[in-house]
Order: structure tokens, then sequence, then C-alpha cells
């Protein structure tokens, strides 16, 4: 698969995006945090959640309606540490940032906070939220579940969604710890991109609707839409700990879930919108964060002197590949397919809004 | 792999392990506690942490002095929910049980507990602690650090520790969600078992020295004790998401032994004590308990409603198993190897206290 792609500057990016995003409803302050968010997404390279779904994700649902352009988010706390979030319906975006603010701002007195949130909508990437943290010298954590794409091992019937747990943690010199990670094999989007390329997946992906290990991406999607087969939990067989991902995608159900006062995806009586949660821990709570940060350069520089196999370049460890990447598209401007581009151009005509990309 | 087994009642089980660890010099309210959670481990089934391991691992040591008796933990606090503690060389059942009620403490005041802990030992099993926060209505977490076992994508130098990550969560009715699991595709044990059987191990639990996948346990054993080679993250390869243990492996690293002021075990100048990290998060501090009860029983229910594969008899959400089996022993006494009651017995002599398994 070889596509066009053209650099597109960041920051007019974010501001194309910002002006997209006002133009279909949302206050200025909302639509500014949400473009920042898109854009950050497409400078770590994760594309799949980044601006090729303004348009046909979120932009669709604002205009539909299913996404609430101007949501008052709630607040409900029973203790200093701990709150619920109501997200009034809101954009993912929106309501992960201000519940994010929410949890830094608890962590800041007394050492950790945690917002469960319910009623909200698809966030993008788990890393935007927990690298909000960095910035307060914290630990950031965010889990958010959704949908039925993954199935229980012993079950064929999807169950859980990729369920994504994500942390980010500090260093000095070195890139930030960023682990973003499905807790199934694959996150979801991988099936799509292997259909689109016309090419098959490897063994431990994905069964079939009897329970087999299939390579054809495209049965292995038909047959989770049916409701009988899906992705496999991390791990992939018993054996090999298949009980470890299906476990840790439960642990994002209850604290997603549960602990929001919504419920379950599996237990809900009719498909709902997602829930998240998100936690900030304070470093300083525990030692000087200079001493932290030194120790976490030591430690990242440790794993990246390893003897490296036959064909390994580099160790890297989670975030410093990305890290890379940002600082790439910081200097050079972000890589769009030339679909992409047109669909962003289509979507500037259609609301009356300059496209200078 | 045969061998006899007996049933010994889990109270005298209790009783004789304290009076061993007394008479080793504990002080008898840490051997009461130490003793409780050994057999607290064999209750569950994970025998490879319970009495087996009193005389040949934790009673040795305590003789050696390379555990010290009667540690004087210190707690260093710079937020109301975090700490960090000085285990004192103490033994890691002690350790680990003042540093998780420390938290759960906190957790009480704020909502959140955090203690890193460095300068302790062996803590056995994880979920001992996880499972403290359940009688406070907690959610309870746990990780180890400690040894070089499992190796890195990409290397084959034995760079991290089994480093397990533990969470327990009440229900109501149902038992509790007790996830306890190695970061690595299996437990350390599990290549000594097979070693001791005489078993080939599968494809995907450990390379040799050559990177290769070896199915041969004392191979691998032996390979990574020469420091190339070793067990493989969950995951086992990249394609199937080896950097998510990888990353979940290092995670560990970072809470036990960067947070608590120590050092990540591979950075370290010389192979130390392992670190541990414990946290305690109060539900009603987002929600009443009981309702909160009632939706994880609602959810466990649905897991396992699932249809099963042919061949799967049922679908156990984490920790269901060990509760089965718990109920079992609790009832009928919990079973010993011929080998281990002899050893027992044997250490019972050596130490003048009376033998009444």
């Amino acid at each position: 698969m070889t596509t066009e792609r053209t650099r597109v500057d960041a920051q007019k990016l974010t501001n194309f995006s910002a002006k997209t995003l006002q133009k279909l409803g949302m206050p200025e302050n909302d639509a500014q945090i949400a473009a920042r968010m898109l854009v950050a997404t497409d400078l770590r390279g994760v594309e799949s959640h980044g601006v090729a779904r303004l348009n046909s994700h979120y932009a669709r649902r604002l205009r539909a309606g299913t996404i609430n352009v101007n949501p008052k988010p709630k607040i409900f706390s029973r203790s200093p540490a701990t709150a619920i979030m109501d997200g009034d319906g809101g954009l993912g975006f929106i309501i992960g940032y201000k519940a994010m603010m929410e949890a830094i701002n608890r962590a800041e007195k007394t050492g950790a906070g945690f917002v469960a949130v319910r009623n909200s909508n698809h966030f993008g990437a788990s890393a935007l939220y927990t690298m909000m943290a960095l910035e307060y010298d914290m630990i950031g954590i965010s889990m958010t579940n959704g949908g039925t794409t993954v199935v229980a091992p012993g079950s064929s019937k999807p169950a859980l969604g990729t369920n994504p747990i994500c942390v980010a943690i500090p260093a000095d010199k070195k890139p930030p710890f960023v682990l973003d990670m499905a807790t199934s094999v694959i996150a979801g989007g991988k099936l799509e991109i292997a259909q689109r390329a016309g090419v098959s997946i490897p063994e431990g992906w994905a069964i079939d609707k009897e329970g087999k290990a299939t390579t054809d991406p495209a049965k292995a999607d038909a047959d989770r839409k049916s409701g009988d087969g899906g992705i496999l939990p991390l791990g992939w067989t018993p054996k090999l700990g298949a009980y470890k991902g299906f476990g840790l995608s439960v642990l994002v159900e209850i604290l997603c879930g549960v602990l929001s006062g919504s419920m379950a995806t599996l237990a809900k009586e009719k498909r709902g919108n997602p829930e998240h949660f998100f936690g900030a821990i304070k470093i300083d709570g525990f030692l000087p964060v200079a001493d932290f940060k030194k120790s976490m350069d030591k430690m990242i520089e440790a794993f990246e002197a390893l003897p490296t196999l036959p064909g390994v370049k580099k160790i890297y460890v989670a975030g410093g590949y990305e890290d890379e990447v940002e600082k790439d598209r910081k200097a050079n401007g972000i890589p769009l397919d030339s679909q992409v581009i047109e669909d962003l151009q289509k979507q500037a005509e259609d609301l009356g809004i300059e496209f200078d990309l």
C-alpha cells in the first residue's frame, strides 16, 4: 500500500481543527482543547486516532447530535482524592481533559487523585490524558472501555472492548515513559488495516466463530460482527497468558464501568457510551522530583544499553519511539495521506471555513 | 509425577508456622502475621509460595541473618496519600503487611493511599496484600520487582524479574476479583516444575542464548543463569504484544525500584533486595459500597454466563477459581506433599518444637 503524503504544520492543523469544531457548535475553549489533542495524537504517530477521524468520526457525530456539543459535566465527590464525573454526553476529548485536570488538582492537594467518568464518548488516544500529568511532575493513568470486540478465554462471543491501559511517568533528559496498550493482542484498527491492505493476519490475533485461530482479517471481522468470534486477549492462549490479558481487560471494565456508577459493557442492558478512569499520583509525595527523574534516566539508559539480537537496532522503553516521531513531526510537519487532506478540504468547503493547510 | 499428599488443617498449620518463626527469633506478633500469610497462600492453591518455602527459603535466611528477624521499618511521607517505607531488611511478609496497612490507613482518610517500599525481602504471593484491602471495602494494589529472569524484546540478556502486578476488588455474593499476574509469560517457578517433571515447555515461554525459542526447560534455565537467555515478557513476540508485557514489567520497576528511592533492578550497581509498591483506593470515595458490590456481582455473572467453547466447563473471572480452592481447603484441609511434611517435621526436631500437624 503506497499513498502520497504531504507534511502539514502542526500549528496550522490545530488552528484548522479548532475552527472546524467551533463551526460545529463547540465553545471556543473546548474546540481549542479538542483540536490540540487530535493533533497531539498525530504528532506521536498514532494516526488512527488523529485528524483523520475529525470528519469521519467526531464531526459526523457532533452534527448528528449524538455527541453533545456543549456539555456541562458534573462532579460527585465523596473523598478528597476521588470523584465521579458525569460527562453529559460530551466529546470524549473535552470530558477526558476536564476529568484528568480534576484528578491532577486532587493529587496536587492530597498526593493522589482518581476520577471515574460515565456518560462520555470516544476519547481518542489514552496517552493524551496521562501525558497531561507529566507537566505537573505526576504519574498519569488513564483507561477506557467501550464496545465488544474481544473474547474471553474459553468463549467465542465478543465480551470486552480492546480496553486500553495507559501510564505516563516523567524522566529528566530521556523521553518520558509512556505505556499505552490495548489489553487485547492488538488494537481494534489493526484488522481494518490488514483488510484494506489485503494481507493476512498472524495466528494469535483473532478467532472465528468456531473458536479457531484465523489468519483472514475479513473473516475475523465478519464473525465478530455476527456476535461470534473476535480479537484475542493479550497472551493469545491460556498457556501463554491469555488469562492475564483478560484479567487486565476486566479490570478496565471495573474501574471505568462499575466504579463510575455505570456498568461493565457486557452487563449493560443496552449498549451505551464508554466510560473512562483517570489517575494522577504526585511524585513529590514520595521523594524529590529531581532525584526521581535522574533515576528514571539511569533506568532507561540501562535498558537502551542492553545487547541486541541480530537485526534489532535499538531497545526502546515504552514511549521512546513515539518521542522520536514527535520530535521529527514538530520540526518537519505531520505527514497526511492525500485522502485525508481531500477529506478535510471538502469539510472546510461544506462548513464555509478557510482551508489553509 | 504422582506424590502422596496429606490434608492438613489450616489453623494447625498456622500455629505450627508461627511457633517456628518465633523460635527463629521473630517477635510473636510478627510471627503470627507471617504464618497467617504463608498459610493463606496455600489455602488459595498457590503452593509455590506457601509453607513449602518456610524451611527451604525463609527459615534458612532468618537463620543466616540475611533477613532481619526484628526489623523496625521507617516511614517517610511528603503528602497525605503517599509514603515511602524503608523495610530495615525484614521478612517481606512483615514489611509488606505493614506497608499495606499504611496505604489502607491513608486511603481511609483521603480516599487513596500509596506506599513504595525499599530494603525489604521476598514477600510471597502478591494477592496476600491486595486482599487485605477487601475487608476495608477498598481496591488493593501490589507489585514487586526482584531478580533478572526475563528478557526485553530484542535482547537475550535477562533484564527484569517476573515482576507481578496484583489488584483485588470486592464483590457482594460473588468471589472478589483478584488478578495476580506475572508480567512475563509465566511465573518463575514454572521452568523448575517442568524440569522436575521431565517435560518440555511450550514454545513462547523462554528463549535460549541465541535468542531462539526453546522447549527445553533445562536449557532455558541454564542459559538464563549464564546471563544470556530467559523467560519472555507476556505477549511472547513483538507482533503478539511482547512490548506490552515488557512495558508492564518496566512499570513495576519504576513504581517499586525508582519511586521507593532505590533503583530499577537492571540499573543497580550491585544486586540488592527487592522493592514493593502498595496501593489502596476507597470505593466509598466514588459511590456507596453496596451499589458498587451489586454491580460487581452483575458483571461477574455476565462473564460466567458467556457461551463456552467445546471442552471448556466454565468461564472464570480472575480470582474465581482460587476462591473455589480456598473454600475446599478451609473445609477439608490443605494437601501437602509427603516431602514437605517430612521437611517440616525435621525442622520441628531441629528447633525443638512440637510437631502436631
